[in-house]
């Protein structure tokens, strides 16, 4: 199978392929580094990999918008089939051994920056934040241009690209993690025998405008016990108050009550896709 | 009265604050810069200021986090008392002319860079995106330190900086709007005298471990004919699964169905605070 993912190699995305035993040289398996997660998503969608992992959330930061916005816009052709939670610990790393207080210039993702904020900030105050396509580039680039004098990234990175840790776990919270999820085609064979499921479905309607209408929907949920673990809005781009509204549900989505719950929405809805139904981490 | 905003000059707060006519030079208000929304929220949190501007949520990235984390954990004793929706257009900034395709350096704010991302990628796609401050901090850093050629950022900042606008207009949607709240300490006079009313609250509960649990409390509000017009979640920086949720209503909270219907979630949560009640832009 041919697996896509966020890269160069040495982001957290391959992190957890890596920690999942996925690539192995032995395997069967050919990773394909993607540029950015819009990229990922297309890679599946057109049919160029076969599955891909993408971040969806993460403990410190919340949602991956990117993510999000490309499942529920760019593609009606790419669902859900798994999720799994990786640990994210950051380093700091540089190309040779440097004083903190000398550090003048920092790269990394905007995702990691914000979830070393506390870090940068106390340690790192005087250092300019560059912001890189990924964590990865930012080491890759430590050795390349020289034009940062550290980066936040993997210890992978850190290995791969011959950058020296000068720090460990500088995320602002040591139980940081990532929710990933396995995107495939919505034809290729689904998911089977878990014990526990889970549902994530977006949907969108008149909002705003419609009193109560948000409720009525998530009440056709309660109404039939199922249990919603997770709501996130985010803008449809047509101005302010208009939002689409992600749900992950417990169950799946051939289970009687998630299937009437969904249908019951649809009904009062614009539009509702489930974006997939996979086997819970 | 000192009124605080994210600063540098320029920004697309203090561009907010001039369309109001706060702080012009005729007035008795004094503008007072601040380094970070974290910054804004506690000068008022601390009576450094007596009211601020803050974004809160845009119509094409959606909620400013900084903002929500900060009114939401970092202090109990700040208000919103207002909102004010204001457009952001997206100027690329630099020193001399140059043409668009010479340009290997551009800067700016994640969000700005974010809300410019498909200019970004077509139009200056070989140029490294240096993170900033704020928008106003990467064009005032373009006459300074010329780190780097390009910058996106408001009009104004052109202006006091003496940057040339390049381009004009180049955010991914030309309706692309911002949403602010005016904030305040608690004891101050609260807002009076509007036709229509918002507020905003946050609460925290037992989270995904209580099925229906969310549903439920959402359900206080349906019951009581309140409307919802916003629901966003937000980690709770405790691990993946435990987030806040922050709801905006139609309605003031000394209204009888929304008094009644927050007692009512008060019954079923951790915690529930009222951001603020005040009349609707």
């Amino acid at each position: 199978m041919r697996i896509g993912y966020l890269g160069p190699e040495g982001t957290f995305s391959h992190e957890a392929l890596r920690a999942l035993g996925v690539g192995a040289p032995a395997g069967d398996d050919r990773l394909v580094e993607l540029a950015s997660v819009h990229a990922t998503v297309m890679a599946v969608h057109e049919g160029e990999v076969d599955r891909a992992l993408v971040p969806i959330e993460n403990s410190l930061e919340g949602s991956i918008n990117a993510t999000l916005d490309a499942l529920a816009v760019e593609t009606e052709e790419v669902v859900i089939v798994g999720e799994v939670v990786h640990p994210v610990h950051h380093c700091l790393v540089v190309r040779e051994p440097i004083a903190l207080e000398r550090i003048r210039t920092v790269a990394s993702h905007p995702q990691a920056n914000a979830q070393c904020a506390r870090f940068l900030r106390t340690e790192l105050g005087r250092a300019r934040v560059l912001q890189a396509a990924s964590t990865a580039d930012a080491v890759r680039a430590l050795a390349e241009d020289g034009r940062a004098q550290a980066a936040l990234g993997t210890r992978l990175a850190a290995e791969l690209y011959g950058g020296q840790v000068l720090r460990d776990g500088v995320e602002d919270d040591p139980e940081n993690e990532t929710r990933f999820v396995w995107i495939a085609r919505c034809e290729s064979s689904p998911p089977v025998g878990a014990a526990r499921w889970k549902t994530s479905v977006v949907f969108w309607g008149p909002g705003a405008e419609a009193p109560g209408w948000l409720v009525r929907c998530l009440s056709e949920l309660a109404f039939r016990g199922v249990n919603l673990t997770r709501i996130e809005s985010r803008p449809r781009r047509q101005g302010l108050g208009r939002y689409m509204f992600f749900l992950d549900l417990d169950g799946r989505d051939t289970d009687v009550p998630v299937t009437a719950a969904l249908e019951a929405i649809s009904g009062q809805v614009e539009r509702l896709r489930v974006l997939g139904s996979y086997p819970a981490a």
